[in-house]
């Protein structure tokens, strides 16, 4: 077990050795160490190796010049410059907030980064703010569109965060597809099978084989078949797709620039890194704020109330999981598995970074 | 049979008669007939009785005064005064686009409004001035969300139509639950039993009976269920009814107004009216139109290239089925049936327009 405090700063100093500025080192690790605070290590200290990879062989760029390459008084694109993902998207949200403070709304499409993480991460920076926050990012290339056995999407997550007053703010944060990809590599190590309606294989026969992927195999869109709307998940992942990439510059689609070191560089690109879209929307651009989260509060309160069906657990709001393994974690100490502390030990020890295993 | 012009004259006429203006009489009719052209009759003619028998009974306003009530450069709040859906939205859609020309986007939510028939409608709008364009708004409450037998949602439709040069534009126009409402109907007329997935009983037990709905039953989230990612539908249905409502002062989830004169004015409400949401984004605020136009035709190739699963039909590219359809359809006319023919001239007798039975 370690504390938030601890992996931070060695986190932080990981990126510092990697040539990182004290601020971006900084902003990075926070990401990171949300992951792992709200329950999501799949995107935390796991990923941390992933960058060292993509460092070593010289994919992602530690001192970036980021910069908006296009604005008006609400929107802007920003080029990451190779960044690490989860700083362009920092930098950038930060722009959209700004962009909001002075236009009512702020809207960010940004090229040239890399993977960022957690979505909800970037939407919650607009929270303090009073205003909503929204995320969306494409992603490598998995997910076949309806009727398709062609992997032409990433997971392309959607992340949305809004404030409200006594009740925890509405944090909504999801794949459009039917689970995470990290959910079959788990499957997969454990041996077993998983449900139909997450994979198909490569002719799009439907499939229970999590290892499926690595012959030709591919995810389904949010909804599974058509007859259960799929068409309408991979509606919302080409949104994603386009406001991320087609709006930016960023490659979109089937030429995502892979977020790990062993897969090789794509032959063909379309535009430059992976892109993704940030939006920030003053509440006070819309109405006094104070009412509207009085309001979100009764919208809260009214969905708690909801009745369960039998046999299940109580209506889940939209970001109260997190927040309760947040809460959690923030007093017991965050885990990180054997396997995964042998790696960054490794990663510690190249970059001459103490790193003590727990 | 009937011609586009023939119907979308009757319509005006009988909007007319109702005290609509000839503006308003003439916007609403013709979202009346692109819901015929689009091959979506369930919003097409046959909702006009609705309308009419709303007016009866004075729960609409056909000379409504709709006005912007709260604003900055980018954002406006929208009371549409107990409009027609129709009129209320093409109004906030019109001042999302003139807040676009200056600030880069515009971003409208709408209050006092009532059903507002195809959202994509209102996002297309927004393709012949080289912009994005966005739509949502939330429904008559049939939706339970994730774990719950509790119906706070509507079916909550998400539009987005983005324009491209060689190719036809992107228009996505699709509901946040497996199907539409409207085909349950359909397969109860029929006597058919639905497929596991679209509704559960009023204890939360699978069904596959369309009429469950009249027993306490309630629609699913896109997903399904929990395991097949049902709280991601969950999310953007509430997105959706957030920005629709929450951020408007409209009623927000189970107290949305019903939007037929037969269903009883709800006891309680907590804002004004139905609710909506309209976003418009200049291409050019984030790069040169032609560049992203042309951009978005290799994207729209990309896709229309995948391979087709065994035994499936080629990849839709979002829109072509409508635009295909109002291509045949503005050829050979448009059919209404005989049931809806009834009522449209026991509407036209009592208001004195004239309606040919063909």
């Amino acid at each position: 077990m370690y504390t938030y405090d601890y992996l931070l700063n060695f986190t932080k100093r990981i990126f510092n050795k990697m040539g990182c500025s004290d601020e971006h080192a900084l902003m990075a690790s926070k990401v990171f160490l949300a992951a792992e605070l709200r329950g999501l290590p799949s995107h935390g200290m796991i990923r941390i190796k992933d960058y060292f990879q993509l460092w070593e062989a010289e994919r992602i760029n530690t001192t970036p010049d980021i910069k908006i390459v296009h604005e008006k008084s609400s929107t802007a694109v920003v080029d990451g410059d190779r960044a690490i993902g989860m700083i362009a998207a920092t930098r950038s949200m930060e722009i959209a907030i700004e962009k909001a403070k002075n236009a009512g709304t702020g809207w960010v499409s940004t090229r040239n980064s890399n993977h960022f993480g957690i979505a909800g991460y970037y939407a919650m920076m607009a929270l303090k703010h009073d205003m909503i926050g929204l995320t969306m990012t494409n992603a490598n290339p998995l997910v076949a569109p309806t009727f398709s056995v062609s992997r032409l999407l990433g997971t392309n997550p959607v992340a949305v965060a809004v404030p409200a007053n006594e009740q925890p703010p509405f944090v909504a944060d999801f794949a459009t597809t039917p689970i995470a990809r990290g959910k079959l590599a788990v499957a997969e190590k454990k041996g077993e099978k998983t449900l139909r309606g997450y994979v198909q294989d490569e002719n799009g026969n439907p499939s229970d084989d999590p290892s499926i992927l690595k012959r030709g195999g591919s995810m389904l869109t949010l909804g599974g078949d058509y007859k259960h709307g799929s068409h309408k998940g991979y509606c919302m992942s080409a949104i994603v797709d386009i406001f991320s990439a087609v709006l930016s510059g960023a490659n979109f689609g089937p030429f995502v620039p892979p977020s790990v070191a062993y897969l090789p560089v794509l032959d063909k690109k379309v535009g430059e890194g992976t892109g993704h879209f940030f939006g920030a929307m003053r509440i006070d651009a819309f109405q006094e704020a104070e009412e509207f989260k009085a309001q979100m509060d009764r919208w809260i309160e009214t969905f708690r109330a909801a009745k369960s069906a039998t046999g299940n657990p109580e209506v889940v709001i939209p970001g109260d999981p997190e927040r309760i393994c947040e809460e959690r974690i923030r007093k017991e100490g965050i885990n990180v598995l054997p396997a995964i502390m042998q790696d960054l030990k490794e990663i510690a020890e190249k970059l001459g970074v103490e790193f003590e295993v727990r």
